[in-house]
């Protein structure tokens, strides 16, 4: 873990990362000691983390509309469960493959909530293409709060978008964020390699002054967008959710923030990501590593895969990204039910399917192994068994 | 983990073992402060781990006839991949299912050997329904060393058939066992709740006086023959195999010993275990630190499944179960290829496929995350990528 630390400050301060276009977020670095050469700031690693530790909460409540669905990220409970994020295309329970739509939008988040294992109904579970790109937030934000009073998450589709959802979905939760509590998280990814876009700079922003939850990922694709190499995705992605999330504390000590280090190896031939290998396990393991050292929850990705439909290959992928997620300690699980072809299908089939698994992992983290219960009346089941005829 | 094993201890002292028609097991138990009424011996919990810690090995090297083979059982290294082992039918690349036979067991062999993912060709992949019993340990032997020149497992049909195979393989190693090396590794069950039959004890005892391994396991079904939860299983199956391995260093201090705790809920409906259900991934992650803090290797299970065939239940179960056992620690996986519907069927087709999978495990365990190579490198190449027109 201190290699990985040490050569990602080096990373940081040696080379720099670049933060486009926005120079609120160059100032803001400046002032905290960063070096700027344009849109490019070389960091001091040790400094970042010193903030992250001091400020950032290493648990806190992510609440619903329901207080009895309030969910705690990060600490020892369970791992919370949010469905996959960003399909394009539906896969109907007729079998159809039809494109996301504003009805099936609705009927997506029903199926969410209906499901015991999902804690979360997430955000963009399919895209709304019957919709206008501009209202699609708000449309989203009311099929969460009309068709679920479970937690989810909030828009990243503009800061003023954000924004508003914030400030609705506070007005419906009707307890405003406050410390160690928000409504909404929301996913904040960097642009490998060492890069951030100007709109994940400004949402970010936005969410920290108002007191509402990031998570700040970086996803790469080992041999595309990152090197190929475990040490150095974990090396480049570490440099790059360390700006991120010192940013947030940045422009609101104590913002909530969640770590994600995600990446998987990108397939040359097929021009795609591989799903399921295990080199994305070993990159889980060690990024929860890295989110305890800072002291923040980290996340983990569920039952994604490469599949077209959902068979062995389908099941074996998602069930070992999985199943490292939740063995890694991970606190939110993305794309957790409901994820085929490389994120690009919501299935209603697999989403339900997904989730019925799911609510196995009721217990805690295995990082945190849960207290044992009843360890008298145990023993006592034990000797009876011995003594029976 | 202290409170399992104190719990395990209570059992152990207050309950007691019971040891099936084995009078020199209880005796040199006895020795050892036991005290025995009829075949049921109360244990020093404590003691046991003191003799444990002094004399198991943390690793041992586990030869195959090609010294290139040799495979380190525990420390930093790849777990050791096996395939499954006793299934009574084969499904054949035609589709057809069928008895297991003396010319599928070779084929079979030869498949684990031609897969580059097993590490171990294992024991009794299939049963080999064409042979009489008491020739199978010799026939099954002379599978593993002429189709493959990896390490497999040793035979327990019975302590003569233990010492044949034991004395034949060192022969065609051309290595006998020696202070932290031996040719093969052996089975050892006990029978939950609390119960050792007298051929593991007596196996138990002839493979230890040769020096070679022995992987104490216990198997429960969880609501059948041990108790229903987590805690409770863990503190049965803790019990059992302490004693076990204890009895193989009182046998003969030194002789390498794996520890596997493994349990699966018992569907009351069905009458089956449900393998893949997250209780036991939990069980296997105990069960990897009550083994780190023993200081013995530990068994995990690989992609094992209730299901019929190889679809997405099957890879659902398997990569969860898989992905806790490569993730817990485990140093020897069993079961890794080829299990279908409850371990009754091997598939060649499921065997080569799982097979492919695991040469991608190909990376030190988790627990000991390995080390980081090429530091400078990697970062030099993650700086040509941030400067990139």
């Amino acid at each position: 873990m201190e290699t990985i630390e040490r050569a990602a400050d080096r990373v940081l301060e040696e080379t720099g990362t670049r933060f486009l276009d926005d120079p609120q977020t160059i100032d803001i670095l400046k002032q905290a000691g960063g070096v700027a050469t344009g849109d490019v700031v070389r960091l001091d690693g040790a400094e970042l983390r010193r903030i992250i530790r001091r400020h950032a909460p290493a648990k806190f409540l992510l609440r619903g509309r329901n207080p009895a669905r309030d969910t705690l990220v990060g600490g020892a409970g369970p791992p919370i469960f949010a469905p996959i994020y960003g399909a394009p295309n539906v896969v109907l329970d007729s079998g159809e493959r039809v494109a996301g739509s504003r009805q099936i939008y609705g009927e997506l988040v029903a199926a969410a909530h209906a499901a015991p294992g999902l804690t979360n109904t997430g955000q963009m579970i399919c895209v709304m293409e019957d919709v206008p790109e501009d209202r699609r937030p708000l449309e989203m934000l009311l099929a969460h709060l009309s068709r679920s009073d479970k937690p989810f998450m909030g828009s990243i589709a503009s800061p003023a978008a954000a924004e508003a959802v914030i400030d609705l979905t506070a007005a419906a939760v009707g307890r405003p964020a406050s410390a160690g509590a928000c409504n909404l998280l929301h996913l904040i990814n960097a642009t490998p390699p060492l890069t951030y876009w100007p709109n994940p700079l400004k949402c970010l922003r936005a969410i920290a002054l108002k007191g509402e939850a990031s998570m700040v990922s970086s996803y790469m694709m080992m041999g595309a967008t990152s090197p190929v190499t475990v040490a150095g995705a974990l090396i480049q992605g570490y440099a790059e959710v360390l700006a991120g999330l010192a940013l947030a504390q940045l422009w609101r000590p104590g913002a909530p923030a969640v770590m994600g280090i995600l990446a998987y190896p990108f397939d040359m031939r097929r021009m795609l990501p591989d799903f399921g290998d295990p080199a994305s396990q070993l990159v889980q393991l060690y990024a929860a590593g890295l989110g305890r050292r800072l002291g923040v929850p980290v996340r983990g990705d569920g039952a994604i895969t490469s599949a077209k439909i959902d068979d062995a290959q389908s099941g074996a992928e998602g069930g070992r990204v999985l199943s490292a997620a939740v063995g890694s300690g991970a606190s939110f699980i993305l794309h957790a039910s409901g994820w085929l072809e490389q994120g690009r299908t919501v299935s209603f089939a697999k989403l339900r399917r997904d989730a019925a698994a799911l609510a196995e992992f009721g217990h805690g983290k295995p990082a945190d192994l849960p207290p044992l219960p009843l360890e008298r009346d145990i023993e006592m089941e034990i000797r009876s068994r011995l003594s029976r005829p």
